[in-house]
C-alpha cells in the first residue's frame, strides 16, 4: 500500500487540506487531484468572512461555526501568506448591512435583536449615518447595521496563495478527474481517475464540493449543487469610488452584496438557484443583481462590467459542512465538503479540523456541528 | 518596388478587400495586416442587413447605399461561400420593427410614410399582429412594421468565411500592428509595422475602421470611434423560443435590436457612446439593453447571458463610408473605412467598389455618396 494521501478537489477547502497534510507530514506523498484547480465555487465567490451579517433566526449553528472560523482567520491568513510568500488580500474594514424598504427595515431590527441576544457587536445606523460612513451608498438606503468584525478576503488571491503554499510543502497537483474512491476490505485503496488509472492511497480526503456525492456510495445524497451567480465590476476614471467596507443589502426581500477588491473592483452577488449542474448565467439573474446593486450603490451604473460567472455551492440538508469519517464509509475516507455559501469563511476552521483528523486528534469542540458523524440523521437529497 | 498590395485591417471590410485583390490578381502578393484579425467592430456586431428599418428622415443617402448593398448580398453571400467552402449564415426571414410606447408609435407612422414615399415594402401591423408572427414578442408591443427585405447574416461565420476565402485566394495574413503608411515622392511606398519593419507596397488599402485616422496625415480626423455594446444570449431548455426574424424596437426612445442566430441564440444591441477608445462594457449599458430587450421579448429573462462585448464603430461626419483615393493623399493609398454601424451590410457593395478601384474602373454609381472625393467637404473631428 502506498503511503499516500489523495485530496480530491482543489478549491479552497481541498487545497487547504492538501497543504495541511503535506505541512504536517501525514504521508510520504500528498496528491491533490482536480481537472481544473481553483475553478469552482471558490473562484466564483464574494470572499465574505461575515458570519454575523449572514446570520438569521434558525441558523445559529452556522453562525457559531462561522464565528469560530472568523476568529481563526487573521492567524490563518498570516500562515498562508508566510507559507506561500503571497498575499491573500484580507480586508479588515468591516461590513455594513443596509436595507432600502420598510419591510426589510423590520428584518434588520429583528436581526439586531438576535445578534445582541447572542452577544455580537452590531451598531444600528440611520440611512444618513450609513452614507456618512460609505458615501457610495445611495439615497434609497433607509437604515443599516455596522458590523466591524465581519471581514472579507480576496478569494482568488487566496486560491493562488494556498496553491503556492501546498506546492511549496510538497503537494503534487494532478489535473485529472476522479471518478470514484476505490476500496479494499473495508478501507480505501485509492481513487480511480477518468483516464482509467488508479492512484493508490491510504487515505482519501473528499473535498470536491458539490461534486462530492458521486465519488462513493456512502456520500450519495449528502451534498447537492446550489447555483450562485456573481458579477465583477470596476470603477472607471470619473466613476464614484466604491465602498471600502463590504456592503450587504436586502432589496425587496432579495439579498445582494458588494465586496470590495483592490483596483476599484467590486464583487456583486449572489443569486441562488437549485437547478442541478447547469452553469448558465441567466439574463434575469444579471438583471436582478444589477438592479438591486444599483439601488444600493447608484454610482456603479458607470462602472465596467468585467465578468459574469456562475458556480455550484455545495449544499447539505442542514446547511452545515460534513467533516470527518462517515458512518458506513470505508476506513481512510475523510469527508470535507458541504460548506455551502460559506466555504471561504469556513476554510480557517476547516484547516484546523483537517489537521486534527489527519493526526488522529480530537477536533475542535466548536466544529462539532459539522461532524460527519451526524450524517445518519441528515435527510439526503437525490 | 514590390508588386504588393497591403490591406490594413482584417475586419469584414479589410478581409473582403484583400480577398477581392487576390482573387482579381491585382498584385503578385496581397498581405492583410492586423494584430488580431476579426476582433474589432466586425466581431461585435448584430449582422443586420437592414437598411430599411435603419432608415430615418435625413439619412436617405445611407438608406440608398444600404439598399444598393442589400441587393448585392445574396450573390455576395454565394460567392463567399463558394470561395471559402464555408457558410456565412445568411438569414432570409426578414425584420419586424416594433414599438412599445405611444410616442414611439408616432415615430413608426412617420417612418412608414417615408418608406412608402421612397417606394420600400413595409407592412404596418397592430401589436396583436406582431405577436401572431412572432410569439416571442411580449404584450407591451403596441405596433410594428414587417419588412421582409431586411435580412441578417452571422457576422462571425462571415468573418471566418471571408478569411478562408482570402487565404484560399493567396492572401498572406500577418498578425502585426501597422503604425503608419509610408510614402516616397508622392506615392505610397508601403507600411511601417510596430516592430519597426517596413513592408513595401505599391498600393495600401486602409481598412482599419475606427483606427484608420492615425495611419496617415491625410486621414486625420476623417473617422472617430463610436462605441457600441452588445450582449449575446441563448435560449435554454424550457425557455420560450427566440423570434425567427430580426426584431428592432424602440423602447422609450431607445433603439434595441435582437438578431437571431442558430442554436437558439440572439444578439442584443446596441448602445452607442462617443467616448474614445475605452472598451469597457458598462453596468448601465448592460442594464438598459437587458431592460429594453426584456420589455419586447419577456422570455429572454430565462435565457443564458453568454457574452458581453464592446467595440468601436468607425464614425464619419456624415455617417457615410469613405471609399477610394483621397485628395491630398499619396498615390496608391485607398481609403476603405467609415462604415459606421453598417459595416456588415455595406460589405457587399464595398466588395464591388474595391474591385473597381483596384482595376482602375469607374465604381458603381450607387456608391457615389461614399466617394472619398468628398472629404474636402467633410467636417473633420479631432
Amino acid at each position: 500500500m502506498d503511503d499516500r494521501t489523495v485530496v480530491v478537489g482543489a478549491g479552497v477547502v481541498g487545497t487547504t487540506a492538501a497543504w495541511v497534510a503535506a505541512r504536517d507530514h501525514v504521508a510520504d506523498e500528498v496528491v491533490l487531484v482536480d481537472p481544473d484547480p481553483g475553478s469552482g465555487a471558490s473562484w466564483v465567490a464574494g470572499g465574505m468572512l461575515a458570519p454575523i451579517t449572514e446570520a438569521w433566526p434558525g441558523e445559529r449553528p452556522l453562525l457559531e461555526l462561522g464565528a469560530a472560523s472568523l476568529r481563526r482567520w487573521p492567524a490563518f491568513a498570516d500562515a498562508v501568506e508566510q507559507a506561500s510568500g503571497r498575499p491573500v488580500g484580507l480586508r479588515r474594514e468591516g461590513t455594513l448591512a443596509v436595507v432600502v424598504d420598510s419591510a426589510d427595515r423590520e428584518d434588520l431590527d429583528r436581526i439586531v435583536g438576535h445578534l445582541q441576544a447572542w452577544g455580537r457587536d452590531a451598531e444600528r445606523l440611520t440611512g444618513r449615518e450609513t452614507r456618512r460612513r460609505e458615501p457610495a451608498l445611495g439615497p434609497a438606503v433607509r437604515a443599516g447595521l455596522a458590523v466591524p468584525d465581519d471581514l472579507a478576503v480576496d478569494n482568488r488571491l487566496l486560491l493562488a496563495a494556498l496553491r503556492a503554499a501546498a506546492e511549496r510543502a510538497g503537494v503534487v497537483v494532478r489535473r485529472e478527474s476522479v471518478v470514484g474512491v476505490t476500496e479494499s476490505r473495508g478501507a480505501v485503496s485509492g481513487v480511480e481517475l477518468r483516464s482509467g488509472e488508479r492512484l493508490g492511497a491510504e487515505r482519501v480526503v473528499v473535498a470536491a464540493g458539490a461534486w462530492s456525492a458521486s465519488l462513493h456510495p456512502a456520500l450519495a445524497g449528502l451534498v447537492r449543487p446550489v447555483k450562485g451567480e456573481i458579477l465583477r465590476v470596476r470603477a472607471r476614471a470619473g466613476s464614484l469610488p466604491p465602498p471600502t467596507r463590504t456592503v450587504r443589502a436586502s432589496v425587496a426581500g432579495r439579498a445582494v452584496y458588494a465586496v470590495p477588491r483592490d483596483g476599484g473592483r467590486l464583487v456583486l452577488g449572489a443569486t441562488q438557484y437549485e437547478a442541478g449542474f447547469n452553469a448558465d448565467v441567466t439574463v434575469g439573474g444579471v438583471r436582478d443583481l444589477l438592479a438591486d446593486a444599483e439601488r444600493v450603490l447608484p454610482g456603479i451604473a458607470d462602472y465596467a462590467l468585467e465578468e459574469t460567472a456562475a458556480s455550484f455551492r455545495p449544499g447539505t440538508a442542514d446547511n452545515l459542512p460534513v467533516l470527518g469519517a462517515l458512518p458506513g464509509a470505508p476506513g481512510g475516507l475523510l469527508a470535507c465538503f458541504g460548506h455551502g455559501r460559506g466555504g471561504i469563511l469556513l476554510t480557517a476552521l476547516t484547516a484546523d479540523v483537517v489537521a486534527d483528523l489527519l493526526a488522529g486528534r480530537p477536533v475542535p469542540a466548536e466544529s462539532a456541528a459539522a461532524s460527519a458523524s451526524r450524517v445518519a440523521t441528515l435527510e439526503v437529497s437525490s
